[in-house]
């Protein structure tokens, strides 16, 4: 007899669609221990929810999250909302005894982080935030080969998150360059998920100095929110968070890393990535090309070189269930296997990976970079245990 | 009021899965005219099928295909089924007043093809072939590139389907190996995908000279049927179709084509390959990388060069629907969107691309193939008007 | 004590200036039996080739062929004219006994290449034809491999060789496109190098079957002949020679082959690539890119992937007299390391590779691939023993 | 009459056998004002320098650079030598009138370059820092794409100079990795390559943050020294300069930059990389691919992509006096080139470039990498006008 478990989400937008793309798909192809019901979408917009819930499969939908997140009929919520609202809505979510999966960045400060890993612990539930890029068949792979010996003792890790989509000094001031609801600009967006690669592949940060940057500090205010499709209005207002970021860090391990993400770098639109240079070994991913991972072995004399892995055999990690080799995955399934995951840890000890304690870890490495960015010093990574 | 279109499918191993994944998802990203109900799967060992349609969401099914053709509440049928059971399926679902959607190759000849594309004429339905590649955002796009007239003249077009799975001689003896299901091997299965490229970027290809070749001769026997998962048992059988091609071709409008498909090019897992050169531009497709289109447009002095565009932004042919730019489709969204054009066109004069009109020109192309492996000589191509 | 061979080139344009510069570097990087001396270099117009003598630092010029290859100090003629004359000149300097290096393609028609192979041998000379790319590193490294046993049976072998001076329909007919010079177009000039890799590579030709075009069969008479950069004059004539030429091709060993040459692929510059799939693992390489090799070995399970092999190690074939590991050979390089070759060969036994013999054996598939370009069926290569 | 320029030089090792070989080559592809004769070539060893002179054509050798500097039969120094007497020379050079081609980087420190700028401004002579990859044509040709404005307000310089060649603990002490001798490791070797294409491409920096890493801090003291092929002893000695470092940098036109150079980056041989990305395109370029610039405009809608622009055609910088398109250029020819342009500023007015007004500025921001890399502060860039 399969299990059910029943879902709340918030947020219906961008990531809203993908999530509830990935609780409707992952018993197709995956066999949970309990399979989602899609119970409830709530947004503030009761038009827009109710159309949302209609279209992606929702059995009902909700506007007010606080009452999402009472209802006895819910399990598990899933917070997609932008990152002002992501504290009080997964601490409530966790003092209803619900298991959260929350989107990135995890919180707006490292205080909120810790409260919410503190609430989530208290609580007892399965906790994960959704740092999606781990769940990329090609991105597993790095770590197996990594956690296999094969790249050794590292020296370098290098990453980038470029995407372009505000180069257009008229392109409207929509929330996610609005300090008070998104907290920071590339730094949470971007550079939370290359941290992720980094704390994920190399293991802990210890300190980091960095610069951000605003290249254009007025914009259009929006007519109407809404993205990347958002249309801006006659007036005018003020840029509140970085639109670049760049920085050095240490790892605990002795390696060096460079940071950098932004949203002004012309002609990519994705463009997620990161390379390792190991004493056996060197590894390069980019979310561009995300089925494929690339990886040199020291070990290989005058034929060494960069090799392309297409990750799409049935024996590289999430793939047995989809398609034959060189089937490629898509984006959306990284949010189909991450959620398999976190069903997957529901009844069983311990936490789904990247849990919230990941996220804490994350949001200190942000904290740091912030403060670095306005007094220009080294700041040291905060270790929190909870 | 949506309007629902019931459908049947026939077959539910590697194409019934990613045709019902189709069927499942369409409306959720798209708003077809009429909204597909999963109503029949049909297999002929019910174990199977009944867990198949349990998984894929199929509300029945049925173990024989001359039921599923005939039931009242069934408006479409969809053909996944070994080759050689094409036509009779095909043409017993347009007598039964059914559209069909039939996978590749067509038929197992020419004949049989145009019989199949009477029939549906006949009957007045609407019929699909499943060339799904067109359906890549990124092919769409080089197609468009080419009704603007940016490639001018063609003079070359150079295709690839290059995999690896059968080179390990101790693979064995499935049904795609087996002339009397599948009619041929490389020609039928990867050929024909290219040349339904060439046939809907360059035009009519009026003759072909081509080779084939059978590298392993003996192979075991299968002990159970399962694609590329069969296991081999003791005893050995005779591979009766082709395990590569090669082709020389002329088209109509003057260019020279040349197409390679094999089952022996080891590295290789999909390399659906096509390169085209006219007079003011080229461009370069890879299904491994199926998110890019490379194109050089020759207008550009020292600054030429082949871009590789990511065919992702919202305005690219069929990206609105789906995520912001540089968040990657994979190969089952092709499945999707075909099907979106096939529910598009019902209600619509005319029939949907790729027709089984498109198919017989294929199958036409694929016959000379043949013809030509067999004497040597150069064939035209039956230029066949239904 | 180092000793001397003197040298006497015909020939003093495009070829001519990269053989001069290999005579004049080889001995500086490398350490040849002989030193050569540039004793005198020969063309028709008499200031044209005086001042290309006081460039290229020959010691004196001549405006004769036939009193060039009669010079006493003369030991070594180096062959470089259009290809009408390559039999005529080869011939006499073998008969004045003088080794010979001979720019491809060898000859006019396989006949010729006959001739020219037997006067050489009962000379009892050094010779050598100019298939120079063999020379570059990573070829040679592609060839150790293979020999090394790596690729196993060899299933494909394609290969490509596109350019595009000639797309624009003004580009005058130059001595190139003027079949009583040249022989052929694309067939000789691009196909000559293609096929000397598949030999080199992959081993004998037994058949072929083939296609020519001439896409712009009129083009203006040149004002001036010189090359890519001639000038076009008002007159018009006609091309005699072909565009380009699509051919498949059976392999002694069992190996299916592709070529394809030609002037007309917009975008390419200096295009010359083939792929090899063996058993055991494949590989690539492009003259566009000519310091890397592209190979994949079978045997790494989910770690395969095609590896870019920078070939610039010091152990990597002819590299050692060179740079440090990762700056790169330029084309140019080919030519020194083909003459180090060449002076190698003299004093010790047997030919140089390429031989005149190999240039035969290349002769008899280009000859293949004409006659079958007239008849459409495939011709048979003829396997010359001389 | 050409006029004739009597050139000495100290160091023959490997650039000392690259500049020969640049003096050798120039006047047989370029017309420079002034053909160089290869006058004296100086080395401490005289078995050495003497072999040496003897391969790359110089009339005499000396054992002794002050003997050298003062000979008056030469007109052009060239110093090859290791970093720590680079300024000693040069400024005894240019005491006695020679014009000066120094390998870089620069100085020990920005108060030696300081000198020595100010030693060639006093002697009035002719002076060049051998940033040779500034005359790669692809890099040129990248200056002119900046020149012409395509590229618009720059938001991101990111450089990256990988290298492997240490990674082995066993790999001996050479004097690139003695503070003494070498000043420092990566930064002086490495970083100040990229500091120049900043510096050329986007323009001044302002201030820098760095950290620098010795990964291997004891080594094996070098049984011969001998560059990369030297053996180790079984003494052993202490590490004294940065086996990479990291910085980010602010440029004063507003633009972020981010520096890495390493020898531990298993895989890149001369991994010499950079991107700019620009409010209306970017560019990238690789020394690895020297032929190869990557461009991208922004305003090409749905088909803006990066374009692969191999730069080879005879208008491309400094191509026309080469081979045809296609036909690539290797490392070396960047000294012919760098050569061209000194002797080409020789009887003009003004300064080659990059010039020891250039290397000072590189200098300082070497000075400022290092200072910043012990205290972890910003370090002002000192904009030194001499």
């Amino acid at each position: 007899m399969v299990k059910k478990i029943n879902v709340g989400m918030v947020g219906y937008k961008f990531m809203g669609k993908a999530h509830s793309n990935a609780f409707r798909q992952v018993a197709v192809f995956y066999d949970p221990p309990h399979v989602p019901v899609l119970k409830a979408l709530c947004g503030r917009d009761e038009d827009g929810v109710k159309n949302a819930a209609a279209r992606y499969g929702w059995e009902s939908y909700e506007t007010s999250w606080k009452d999402l997140v009472r209802r006895d009929d819910i399990d598990l919520v899933d917070i997609n909302t932008p990152n002002s609202s992501h504290a009080e809505i997964a601490i409530a979510a966790a003092e209803n005894g619900k298991h959260v999966l929350l989107e990135k960045p995890m919180a707006m400060n490292l205080a909120e982080a810790k409260d919410m890993a503190e609430a989530v612990k208290r609580a007892g539930v399965k906790h994960m935030v959704g740092f999606n890029y781990r769940s990329f068949p090609a991105l597993a792979f790095a770590k197996q080969i990594i956690r296999e010996g094969k790249i050794g003792r590292v020296f370098h890790f290098r990453a980038l998150y470029l995407q372009d989509w505000i180069v257009d000094p008229e392109f409207p001031l929509v929330w996610r360059l609005d300090r008070k609801v998104a907290g920071t600009g590339a730094i949470g967006d971007l550079g939370a998920h290359i941290i992720d690669m980094a704390l994920y592949l190399v293991g802990d940060i210890t300190a980091v100095t960095a610069v951000t940057e605003t290249f254009i500090e007025e914009r259009p205010l929006p007519e109407v929110s809404g993205g990347l499709s958002a249309k801006g209005s006659s007036e005018r207002g003020r840029v509140t968070v970085d639109d670049a970021f760049v920085a050095l860090a240490r790892f605990k391990n002795g390696a060096l890393g460079t940071f950098e993400a932004t949203r002004f770098a012309i002609g990519h639109k994705n463009w997620g990535f990161f390379e390792i240079n190991g004493e056996k070994g060197s590894m390069r991913f980019n979310l561009e090309r995300p089925n494929e991972l690339e990886y040199l072995s020291a070990d290989e004399g005058d034929e060494q070189g960069f090799k392309t892995i297409l990750v799409t055999n049935s024996t590289h990690p999430f793939m047995a269930e989809w398609w034959p080799p060189g089937h490629v995955l898509g984006w959306e399934h990284t949010h189909i296997i991450q959620v398999y995951h976190l069903l997957e840890s529901i009844g069983k000890k311990g936490q789904p990976e990247p849990s919230f304690f990941d996220g804490v870890k994350n949001q200190a490495v942000l904290e740091a970079i912030g403060l670095s960015a306005k007094d220009g010093m080294w700041h040291e990574v905060e270790q929190t245990v909870i």
